[in-house]
């Protein structure tokens, strides 16, 4: 099963830097091209982590070499390259989100419609060790049902306000990873959202009329309930928390440590690190397993477990959180 | 400031075993009547904690060495109670909640506008050792403002369904006790609240028209934002926790364990016991720091810290979370 | 079973007012007489809980209503009493240590077995309910076989020079309490036992010939290896740990806390307050324990489950170690 | 300083599946060659992790492409290698221990002196990350001069009877990696040494004449205090916990988890997985790490940090644990 399939990488940012090593660890995957419409950046990426470097996607699109495609581009130039990849009939891997509109969305699930290229979005937090052993200890019925399902994600300082301004607002940018998160673990997506949201951390996003701090609610068709807790600041470092509650018992996710040191002093005992780290050293392993999934999905001839309706789904979702802490009003999302 | 009030308790079932022992435990307190309207329950708390047993109240009313009067009866004889003592004019210690329904709550109130004779209401987790522990570092600005307050209480198993029935719902019988609890702990009242409910444990609960498990939100006029988590049953145990988050960090009140055991075996490490107790395990101690505020409010001639007005407070937000969870949508309770 | 006994008490100083308050809040015991060579000592410990204050000792061994005798005098004067006691015939309930050497205990050992009364020695530690609770946990079999054993027992301040100076020295002092706890959990008593010793933290223990730090190994006749961890500071309180360790498994005892917060912010998480009391308060509820086995074995006629003989053994090993950590060699206790 | 050197390794056991890939993983090492005796386990080994396979030592340290050589044979002859590389002038990481018997030893350290190479001995666990953490801890005076310091290593299960039968004793074979790593951050190395021991695991291990459990303390030149706990078998799996203590504190070093996943139920609350693990689990990084000090060294031209005759003091000490294991003595080990 390890069949080695040629991999171009789009985009040379930071999620370059993250799949880049992570391509050349997996034996399976190799870096053939690293592309780029600028040219030099497309060379600096490539003199790290190897991969022929170019500008010209239509050279790429029609290597033979290429037999999968990693979109880790600009946000809003996700569904282009979708179009472009998917009709040149190699795999695909989109870093997340799709897009932050469901039109565009839409757009990119009707060329794979048209092209039905193998697909797999980048949910990378399904693929985090602690949160799968969550869902595997659900899936062994050790809590018996699902009843109640929580999630903390605390950013330990706000982003750039650049960053914030085309963001597409809190509950796109952020919360949407807990949904996808959360509603993988539950098996079923919410009937009804509600949502509230501050701006109590840092006055600048609420200037740009966005929100630093929600707490937000999903029911879901069994009945089950969930909690959404966001920040965008922590002083004690990267929030990460997760808690399934049913029938038999509780199951959690701690957060991690970078070392298991525990201090006892005058002032304070059993005491250990802040959680010092944000989301690419969190979750550094998960984007490595995304990866196997995807090489193993096209390997043996099945879908991806993390697919375009479920952006869609989880992009709809945030959609209503947004509407619901605007507005006021619960919310039923439409899928 | 050990001045002896003599005390009379109205009331012979659960609570008026919780209340004797502390009454008896506590030397500014001399327990001398116990009063039920059958005579024979009065005998047998009387001959457990002291007391003249009585059947009749217009003799404790009347009773020169009852100085201050608890009232443990049933909650929908709690008002009528309250205008008899206020009008004999002797203090007034009455459990939670003061009433089901705002109407009869405003009665008690109006009567003690009348008689303004010194009232408590028994709010008793504010007076938990961990509880105030929590506020006390929130007020010494350990975390800074709160900016996310969140409360857990999920019951060891669902009440008896005749107690379902006469409960007012699980909002008001519940939650209620959270509610009291954050508001104090934060310092004001929400503005806003959303809450889904769901039936999950206990169909017969359902069957009533009443929830089993429930998730509401409160917006504070600050800003911050309130989770509260309830549910009728826990596997593990009467499950307590609080956890307040703010710029500078986080607190949090863990559980209570009856012992410090932990043990390592080949099927779990570092695992402690099941939290067995019920409330009456979890919050004994609170029982009687609320009888020692009400005891020194009386003798330093203020008032006591939980008032009537805060029990009329959080009812009115329980009946917004029971409208909100019925109705689907946000509301905005009236004080 | 709540048979009521007369209790004497002997001795006014730190440890009647331990006792004298459980006395009175145990339903089977009534305290009758108070008694110190200076009655106005006896006088004030009288005030605060109660009985008959003497100064006359001759009155005690004679007053009917004494049924039982609570020596809590200093260490030196426990023989002469406990020979004067058991010739009056009347139970009694020793403080630990016996004395401080074998001759003495010796002597009192003969004067019991001349005039069997009723005798237990205050070792408290057994009657810890965690301690306890570990100790059923082995003999539930949960960890099989005691193969490891180990306590740490580090205080928080060393205590005056002069009490040093008396004290026996830190293994009669100290350790011995240790001892005296893991013999009883393990079910045996060492045939060897090796000490090591040294004095870090208050040079004027060191001046005094004494050690303020040791460890010290018993080895059981079963093969089971025992580990005593003694300090005489500790900068985060009184650190009291117990683990047996076999070969299903490990049970611990954890340090008690104040309160169940939990504290996060930027230079610690997950942070707990210092162990800031010392024995009297970590052990509370073991004199209640203690004074309420007394109770219940003579009422029911059968030995108290603390003997003389169990506090020879003690104070035999802690020689042996002393002897060990002077001598640098192994020794053999004698019993 | 990622000067690349030309690494032959020798032997083809365990430890070489363990060097293999993270010789490979090292930007600044290049396998060029593995050695075997036997041919066909070089070629196995090759084929795998690279580098050229021989069976012929000549041909190794006459490679002018090899300039380290790791040995991983077999520990009698650890000391035979070490004076041919010697002799051949090439830099040397021996796998730990340098040999069972001091004369070997002193034999090792007498070529090193005459042909002083470049010499590292693989103390791994000093690398650990946790492991230096807690020194760096000790270092930087956060709980100021150690004065007691404890090491627990529980093995999972005994190794088979082959082993033990070879393996020079277990204060030899386990307890001297603790010595190592307890000497290596007190900064000190013990003036006397007590050990107790048992079989009470595994009969056969006391068939042979070992012990399958002990007990040590050291004692330093400073007056400090050591404990080490090793056992043959640990239920709940591979055990391996530090911790110092000093006047301003303690720093303990937890075990590691697979996960971070704590589960409640009925039965047990906050636990944990088992530590199912063994050394190579545990301490896979540190053996990476270790590489990496012997690269560093070599590049800048020091020695590295663990030396022969760290080794040596280890192996003194050992055998010292094990004559007072043996003869019930305290034993001042002779360096």
């Amino acid at each position: 099963m390890t069949q080695v399939l040629g991999v171009a990488l789009l985009g040379t940012g930071r999620m370059a830097h993250v799949y880049g090593p992570k391509i050349n660890a997996h034996t399976g995957l190799k870096l053939e091209v690293i592309y780029n419409p600028r040219r030099s950046s497309a060379d600096k990426v490539a003199a790290l982590y190897g991969g022929r470097p170019t500008d010209d996607l239509d050279s790429v699109l029609s290597d033979p070499c290429v037999e999968a495609v990693i979109i880790a581009t600009p946000t809003d130039t996700h569904v282009d390259y979708i179009e472009k990849v998917a009709r040149a009939g190699k795999a695909i891997y989109c870093e997340k989100p799709l897009d932050q509109t469901l039109e565009r969305v839409d757009r990119a699930m009707a060329a794979l419609k048209i092209n039905p290229v193998p697909f797999m979005l980048g949910f990378n937090r399904r693929f985090d060790p602690d949160n799968s052993a969550l869902r595997n200890a659900v899936k062994n019925g050790e809590i018996g049902r699902i009843n109640m399902l929580m999630s903390w994600s605390r950013e330990p300082v706000p982003p750039p306000i650049e960053y914030v301004r085309v963001s597409g607002g809190y509950f796109i940018d952020s919360t949407i990873h807990d949904i996808d998160l959360l509603c993988w673990i539950a098996g079923e997506r919410p009937v009804e959202v509600s949502a509230f949201g501050s701006c109590m951390f840092d006055p600048q996003i609420g200037a740009e009329g966005d929100l630093d701090m929600t707490m937000t609610m999903l029911k879901m068709p069994s009945g089950a309930l969930v909690h959404i807790n966001n920040s965008r600041a922590c002083a004690y470092g990267f929030d990460q928390r997760l808690e399934a509650f049913g029938r038999k018992g509780m199951v959690q996710t701690l957060n991690h440590r970078d070392d298991n040191l525990v201090r006892w002093d005058n002032s304070r005992t059993v005491a250990r690190e802040p959680l010092k780290h944000f989301f690419l050293e969190r979750y550094d392993q998960s984007f490595y397993y995304a990866l196997d999934e995807f090489h193993a999905a096209i390997i043996s001839g099945r879908d991806p477990s993390s697919s375009a309706a479920d952006g869609r789904a989880a992009l709809a979702i945030a959609h209503a959180c947004a509407t619901s802490a605007l507005e006021g009003r619960t919310i039923s999302p439409e899928y």
